[in-house]
């Protein structure tokens, strides 16, 4: 039974005012709030457990690192990886796709070489393979996606020469909410002995996600939009790929000797993880996801199904509002804009004036909307809390727009 | 009037107790402890204030983007800085420090180029120049500390050559407690055209720091051991070297536009800040810093001194204990060593059983073990809450591992 009216009360921030009106919380995909139990492990991290992990032999630092360690094994649950050492903390997606741009691809790869990626990544996937373009002379190949905004996977297979090296895909839009069939490019990939990176940030959050059963080499996620801490997050490697990969950032706890003439590394998944931690983050993050599992993942899914459907019917009643992306099997997640001389920052700025906090802007994703057509949208992404009684509120300030901008 | 009292009822967890003692927390060195201050911002950051910052223009996007680059304005005050865009936020100092290495010094060094880095340094400062000298062929040099543990300011000059391309180097050593001259040796790099990067990790929390009075280069700095959140932290760079700097990480925030065919960059220091950053753990440290301004970083150092002199009086009183580590105006650090069979961790764990928090082992800083001919020591790092009666506690657990293990 998915309790909305108790699950909301366990986020403080749903109960505040923004404006003189009730927030409506509709950046989900930007990043998510908090629940109570995750602010609580923070301030009791901070208050009452706090010290330094894996440096001290005292009791403070022993619980911390308990603790910490923990988180680890909480996330290679949550995705279902084989095991915890599978598992890299980072400080979010960003961070993890970079150390696998600089830490396994950019060793690698030649001037030539091919990274394969759809029009609708999030610049976090887009970003480190554009450096090794810039610095190694790697060629991007971009897959489109049609106009409904789905992306065929074997379109994705299909753009496999020789010379690719990679597949780098979202596992879900955080433009259009698509979500993307990463288990078959997946499985195509192997065939061909191309890996694949999958960027979970907008997945992870509104799913179960099975690593295991997907295949993919990397699979990147972040903790503040998975209702957990700012700065916390991970990233699931394969053990082959981990073998292949050379330490990123250098310092303490990544090695295991130093001296004037050499150095020596870790085991991973330590190799990879460099000096103090976000201790206090990734016990908070661990807790989100004990906070998930307690609500099941399949019920966070199918209760945003329902928000989508509702949602989705809503906003293709108005005739003057163009929804980008509409796949069958789309996440929570909507990207519009309006006829007439609404911009997206003015819709959004009198939504906000309504208490409901949307995205205004390109969203991180350029080549999308170079793709589309259009300079910028308004989006309103979902999340476990939302309800239908805010669509509605969505679509009430909608129509005000309407009236203010036709 | 600076009310030890007072000040250590700001910190929740002096109050406790470990295995059934109340705790006495010498570990500053690895970590410090955080005021209710700092708890209750980042609370109140979760809590009531949170939204991902600058990619909204809602109400709650605006208030944390505002706090948020408040603390960027904070860390420049702190550290004096010219301007607030001298400052890029970081995770840490290992992140600051590999920044410098990935985005300054990797594109601009050669195989037979030198850095000169003093033995004292901490991993964070070593391992990113291993990287460099492993693959691009960089030479280390490495100058030596005298047997008090100082730093002579002109054997670090002395080692300039041609090919010297950085100096890096600690303002204050973690094992040791020496603070070093970095004023001098940057005078005297600036005229032979070094750039200077200083470790602040330890120096800037115990007493004011002038970026522009040292005349460095890069200062880096973590937030954690400044009594703020982990995973915070920040580096100062001078413009000059921030416009020799290409992008590190890539992702969001960091771009200006993205194309499928070519990327351009943000201007700094958002170039050098990609994806959703530690939005709330800065915050936690700008509010740290007003803590730590509140009480005057002289007053602090004031404080930390006596309890050095009164630390280093008692501990010389021990016959059978060795102080690795005695320059005049060293910091508030003791590393030692006992005499007999007493290996570091043993003393460490008898200790814990008293209540009393230090670390033992090579602290991040094997060089200078190697240096010094021990394999392990024991620390006990002072903060600005510690009193003389836990450095009473602290030798009267000293004399107990004495009788245990002579």
């Amino acid at each position: 039974m998915y309790d909305i009216a108790k699950i909301r009360a366990d986020f403080p921030i749903l109960s505040r005012q923004v404006n003189g009106k009730p927030l409506v919380y509709l950046d989900n995909g930007a990043s998510a709030q908090k629940p109570q139990v995750v602010i609580d492990a923070v301030t009791q991290g901070y208050a009452m457990e706090y010290a330094n992990v894996h440096r001290g032999l005292h009791y403070l630092s022993n619980l911390a690192t308990d603790k910490y360690e923990a988180a680890r094994g909480k996330i290679a649950r949550f995705l279902n990886a084989g095991s915890e050492h599978e598992i890299v903390f980072t400080t979010g997606a960003t961070e993890g796709i970079n150390l696998v741009s600089y830490a396994w691809a950019a060793p690698r790869f030649q001037a030539g070489d091919e990274i394969v990626l759809s029009i609708m990544e999030h610049h976090a996937n887009i970003v480190p393979w554009h450096f090794l373009r810039e610095r190694l002379g790697v060629v991007l190949k971009w897959v489109e996606v049609d106009g409904k905004g789905d992306l065929d996977p074997q379109a994705v297979l299909d753009a496999i020469t020789p010379r690719t090296k990679l597949i780098a895909i979202t596992h879900m839009s955080n433009v259009l909410g698509t979500v993307v069939d990463v288990k078959s490019i997946c499985d195509g990939a192997r065939l061909r002995g191309v890996p694949v990176l999958v960027d979970g940030s907008q997945a992870v959050v509104h799913g179960p996600v099975d690593v295991q059963a997907i295949g993919c080499d990397f699979y990147a996620i972040t903790g503040h939009k998975l209702y957990g801490p700012s700065g916390s997050g991970a990233i699931f490697i394969k053990p082959e790929r981990m073998a292949e990969m050379r330490p990123f950032l250098g310092g303490g706890d990544m090695i295991r000797e130093v001296s004037r003439d050499a150095v020596s590394y870790n085991d991973a998944p330590m190799k990879f993880e460099a000096g103090t931690p976000g201790i206090v983050q990734q016990i908070g993050l661990g807790v989100a996801l004990d906070y998930l599992t307690g609500l099941g993942m399949a019920n966070v899914a199918a209760h945003e199904r329902a928000l989508r459907d509702y949602a989705r019917a809503k906003l293709g009643g108005l005739n003057w509002l163009t929804v980008q992306g509409n796949s069958e099997t789309k996440g929570a997640i909507f990207s519009f804009t309006l006829q007439g001389q609404a911009h997206a920052h003015d819709i959004s700025t009198v939504l906000d004036k309504r208490g409901i906090a949307v995205r205004a802007g390109t969203h991180c994703a350029m080549p999308l909307m170079q793709h589309m057509g259009v300079g910028a949208t308004c989006r309103a992404s979902f999340g476990l809390y939302n309800t239908v009684e805010e669509v509605d509120a969505l679509i009430s300030a909608l129509e005000l727009c309407h009236e203010l901008f036709a």
